[in-house]
């Protein structure tokens, strides 16, 4: 099958700059230094190529994605690295045979934790992000009563959110190292040999983490693209021109085929005005019919978009990879 | 089954909201004066509620959504409101006996009806917006050239999307009469019974076209909210709160569940800070394991991201909808 022969609009993967980023990710963090965060593409067969590449521990944002993996027999080691109430799917996994850890901020978490069944749990602390995550100072005391409930702490971890888009790399550089000062000092009161945290923004200048939690590395978007980072843009939503105006063209993908929070996708040679549901409007005009390749300006919440992937290497289609971790 | 015991996030429907919508649209625009656009709700369960109110026509934005309703025995009068060239899914339609009516703009479009075996087409007009549509001048010479291939010329479309969601109601109004002068003058060249056009912010102001492609009143959004429209919001995402702080809380919803080009989901008692990938932090704090209700920005990309709506009154689910038409 040729590229030109995919209906539109669809995701398309460039294979060669897949493979070139995850060996670009293994030479710098190899192994278990890499913990590859699954929510950047949600799906097993891309996780699969991570194996390939040296790591076997993986990063899940939803039960979904944990279940998903562990059927995949991609379940040696997978971290939940999100607080979960309904934790009785977990518990199914680790009955099953699936190693699950669960991060926990709470006595309501390390209960569910606890109730579900899950034996192992990380302490999440809150490392500047508004988000999850508990004081520093509250996590020795919560790795106890989770000890005290028969949980294994695993150790720590905290998400530098706040950091890894950072335009500017000695300010990113200077505020991933207050944020992993924050986390190890948890980690010098909870124990545990974990030190879980990072980001694609982050993966290099993160020292004091022993993982890293990067996903976006492996495909991309036009955000981390702006960082100077080694990897290069491997997901596009290819698009056909459906219309022509004097001013514009119109392709045939829109708000339902891009995450839109980090605004419009872009295009190599032309500039995206704006996107409707369905459509992409853009400048300069091409004729009706040709093809337009738009790199998400996202590319966790593009992948959720769409159904599946065609892997391509130049002009053909070299394999279809169903985007199989979508949904809750 | 009771509303407390859905897994979320998920998607609800206030089936009495819903209801009230309908019945108030119906009332307004009763049997054809309404064309449902599909692509608001993606969910031939929710279109068949809209037959029930009396609409047997239908409008779709993909290939994808005409196939599903005709599936789904929709299929007496679809407009696919959108210019394809791969017409050949629509051919097929056409010959199982769904009436598929396309919408073309450009002689490529006509040659692809031809080529694809839909019989029946309306000359798209643009009409302000900067995406599809032919010019006005331009209208009359492309019905002559379909109707040249033996294509039957329905009449004229033409969506004044630049107009539907203005704030200020009468400047609204003037736009919207423009925007159909334009459309009607491009009538009197095309001929045909059908003048296509309209949306929820137009649906009552709008008396040039005979019927109304109208789809977000059913389920409404916080965008078309402000407008005063005597529709009420009957869709929400349900997050259950997984993580407190000293000023926030975290729900278990983010960017993969809703459609973020119109910004964040508003919380009926509180106020959004933000939304990551599969979280919502909002203000003020409330416990680990409350529900929290959140109303979308911009229904129809929110649509696409479930794989089912959970209809509810009261505090019971009445009955569970597959998001259907999702998809290309």
């Amino acid at each position: 099958m040729l590229v030109a022969d995919i209906d539109t609009p669809a995701l398309l993967i460039d294979a060669v700059a897949l493979e070139e980023n995850l060996a670009t990710m293994a030479a710098a963090l190899p192994g278990t230094r890499l913990r590859p965060h699954v929510k950047a593409h949600k799906c097993t067969a891309l996780a699969r190529r991570q194996a390939a590449a040296g790591h076997r521990s993986f990063t899940c944002a939803t039960i979904r994605e944990c279940e998903g993996m562990a059927a995949a027999g991609l379940g040696e080691d997978l971290l939940l690295a999100n607080e979960v109430l309904d934790t009785r799917r977990l518990g199914n996994l680790v009955a099953a045979g699936a190693r699950v850890t669960v991060a926990v901020d709470s006595a309501e978490t390390i209960q569910a934790a606890v109730a579900g069944g899950v034996r192992e749990v990380l302490i999440d602390v809150n490392v500047g992000l508004p988000r999850c995550g508990c004081s520093v100072q509250d996590a020795g005391r919560l790795a106890d009563l989770a000890r005290g409930h028969g949980l294994e702490v695993r150790g720590v971890m905290g998400y530098e959110g706040h950091v890894v888009g950072l335009p500017d790399a000695a300010d990113r550089a200077q505020k991933c190292k207050v944020a992993m000062e924050m986390l190890l000092a948890a980690h010098a009161d909870v124990g545990g040999e974990l030190v879980s945290a990072g980001g694609t923004g982050t993966y290099a200048i993160n020292t004091w983490a022993n993982e890293i939690q990067a996903g976006s590395y492996a495909l991309m978007d036009t955000a981390y693209g702006r960082l100077g980072l080694p990897f290069r843009q491997a997901a596009f939503v290819l698009t056909t021109v459906v219309s022509r105006s004097d001013g514009w063209a119109v392709g045939n993908a829109g708000l339902k085929a891009f995450g839109m929070d980090h605004g419009n996708p872009q295009l190599a040679d032309g500039t995206v005005m704006f996107c409707s549901d369905e459509h992409v409007t853009f400048a300069p005009p091409r004729a009706v019919g040709e093809l337009a390749w738009l790199a998400p300006a996202h590319i966790d919440p593009t992948m959720s978009c769409h159904e599946r992937a065609y892997l391509f290497s130049g002009d053909t289609v070299v394999d279809i990879w169903p985007i199989d971790l979508r949904g809750w």
